[in-house]
């Protein structure tokens, strides 16, 4: 007997006949024996639906009020499934956040958890029910209701189920697991049986939309093993199976990992460069470009500071393409001036692509086969960017399919590995 | 200053626009010194859409989990309120009922209000702010989300008005006050400016459907003036003519009040009569008859044992015609059996006409008027019931338009009386 918990996605919640299968998958583990917790999305569109009336009625609404309303979705989509569940013949009831509670601090529409009492759920289910926990919210000291931000279902299963120290975490979704690249992209892409928690974290950062990255954070955090798999298989499927489907996100580097030195590529479309021509070198210049960008809230991605020619040197750095315009006013109005520099020059037909692989620790060379792999294309590097495990690139964004499938092929990433 | 609760039904709620109306109305309440708590029902078809998702789950769905569902509902309309509150420029905040808390009993679906606790909203009156409560919902013992039943709202409205000591609790709706009686069945129906709350009581448990009668009874308990007054009217009419527009229900009987007789005149179509013919004239007969009825949970409103001849009796009583079916089987095959009566009548084709009146105790000879009124228009009485304040009388039901239409001009309703 295990204790498991199970995450739904607003797909996969997203009608009746929906909800039922949700309640036919929960109900073949729970009579195999082992106690599940369920954590379900709103509806899909419920969400969308309750902030646009927000939306209607005030163009900046309060934080608070936002949760108070958005929070409904998902405490009605958990009713929903614990009554499906019941009507299956097993015993199930659902708890909202605060009933928990899923204490969080205070920070409305991006609340974070900060403890969540087992108490209720550990009982409930040494009573032989199955415990229907509402993802995405909680409440904060002052008894107010919160939400962790889109997404934060995923955080919400998650951290329940390191609260209650479940055996594993399954991220039922609408694909079917963690893929080397996009197959959207790359029609090779295969599915990954296993990776490791340090890869999961990277690809999510760098664009993969699989898994919230603050739930990757929060598994490495606990230690919880996460499993991604689909929601979409027939829900009577045998549970063997189901058990060993999908991409199970580990916390082991065992010797069949180490055999693949990459695991995946990533990509983003959502970039823009900016440049500063001709600025002074000297000390507290990174600073005093990037401290008011910072200031204005606009996340950095990559920097690169060229070596210095006759006392000046280009100051280069991405940030998401929604910051573009933003970015770009406040590069020619305030710091170019303030710095003394020559020039701005701004480029938004640019992408990131970088390779992953906890491989990279132990191969030398992989980078430097990556930018082979890229010259072999005919396509030129603007950026680099390196971790321990991966390395991106800044290229133009019209080779970018280009790039990721001749990396994909050049790393092996098309053959079946020994891993599964 | 007065300290004022608002209570605005789903139809007031009912889309961006009217709660953005429902705004203006109380911040015009709010800025002209008053301190507002508004209890918001679900926006109009939100209860029926999330119950009919239960219902297509499960068949017979959980109270519990039913609760948990429909609690959403005032949830999310209360948030919105807050919003459309706080674009108006005045501080708003929404509560649910486990945050007042408003604790309840664990009869879930149809929850009794136990108390209510008045530090959060006191606290934020006290700070300036209006206080969005939402209706119909509350927390048992358990830490359970329980709801009223339908109809909860003006129930939770009249009891937080009565736990923080309001002056008065004004109930907005579709129509503009209590009339004296359906202005769709007699068009000379007028408007009453006061009714006592015992008329108020008779009339709601007859059939008026202008306010629940468990908020009346509540209403009654804790001395809570309340006003039904219309949420369609220009939100911006003066605030003079809004506080002396729609009907007061008053516990003070001034003498202007006891100038009317009758103040109302309620009916009801949803009636159906049962007879035993030929029962055995023994005493315990009328307990072997109700005793099985009220164990099958089945309501029975007027009853009539007829003058025994040669020691049998005729039996009669009225139920809800949803009950009907019900109740004439249990008759035919229990009940007839066990007490050795000799024949079951039924007949579904009655109403039930009262007149109400809190001037019938010190009138004399006003149920005979009422009975000559009707045999004038050759209405013949079938069952009568009366009690100190109203006088019921069951007939056919094709007679009922008639009936109510020559009783309003025989008490003279559809003059303008003095009273306002």
């Amino acid at each position: 007997m295990s204790l498991i918990v199970h995450k739904y996605g607003g797909t996969s919640m997203g009608s009746v006949e929906r909800i039922k299968n949700v309640a036919k998958r929960v109900a073949k583990w729970h009579n195999a024996g082992h106690q599940v917790v369920v954590v379900p999305s709103a509806m899909s569109g419920e969400t969308n639906r309750l902030l646009g009336l927000a939306k209607d009625i005030s163009e900046l609404p309060d934080g608070r009020e936002l949760d108070m309303l958005a929070a409904t979705g998902e405490q009605a989509s958990s009713a929903l499934l614990a009554l499906a569940l019941q009507a299956e013949g097993i015993k199930a009831r659902s708890y909202t956040g605060w009933q928990v509670p899923v204490q969080t601090d205070s920070s409305f529409t991006k609340a974070r958890i900060k403890s969540i009492d087992d108490k209720r759920i550990k009982n409930d289910l040494n009573d032989g029910r199955v415990v229907v926990v509402t993802g995405f919210q909680g409440i904060d000291p002052e008894g107010h209701i919160t939400t962790l931000g889109r997404g934060g279902s995923d955080t919400s299963a998650v951290a329940i189920a390191a609260a209650i120290g479940a055996d594993e975490c399954l991220i039922y979704t609408d694909v079917d697991g963690v893929y080397t690249t996009d197959p959207r992209v790359v029609p090779e892409a295969r599915r990954l049986a296993v990776i490791s928690f340090e890869e999961m974290l990277e690809m999510a950062s760098l664009g993969s939309k699989v898994l919230q990255i603050r739930s990757v954070e929060f598994a490495g955090k606990y230690k919880v093993p996460l499993r991604v798999l689909s929601s979409l298989t027939d829900p009577s499927i045998p549970l063997q199976q189901e058990q060993k489907s999908g991409t199970l996100i580990t916390f082991e580097e065992d010797s069949k990992m180490e055999s693949a030195v990459i695991s995946g590529i990533a990509f983003s479309r959502d970039e823009a460069k900016l440049t500063l021509l001709g600025v002074p070198d000297k000390p507290g210049v990174a600073y005093a470009i990037l401290g008011p960008v910072a200031k204005a809230n606009i996340d950095v991605d990559m920097i690169i500071q060229n070596q210095s020619v006759d006392g000046t040197t280009d100051f280069s750095f991405t940030v998401n393409r929604n910051e573009f315009k933003r970015a770009t006013d406040l590069l020619t109005d305030t710091i170019l001036p303030a710095v003394g520099a020559r020039e701005v020059l701004t480029d938004d037909k640019v992408c990131k692509v970088s390779i992953v692989g906890i491989g990279m620790r132990s191969h030398a060379g992989v980078a430097s086969q990556m930018f082979s792999t890229l010259a072999k294309e005919g396509v030129n590097i603007q950026m680099i960017s390196t971790s321990e495990i991966k390395t991106s690139v800044l290229i133009e964004d019209k080779y970018m399919e280009l790039a990721v499938r001749a990396l994909h092929k050049a790393f092996g990433l098309d053959q079946e590995a020994d891993q599964a």
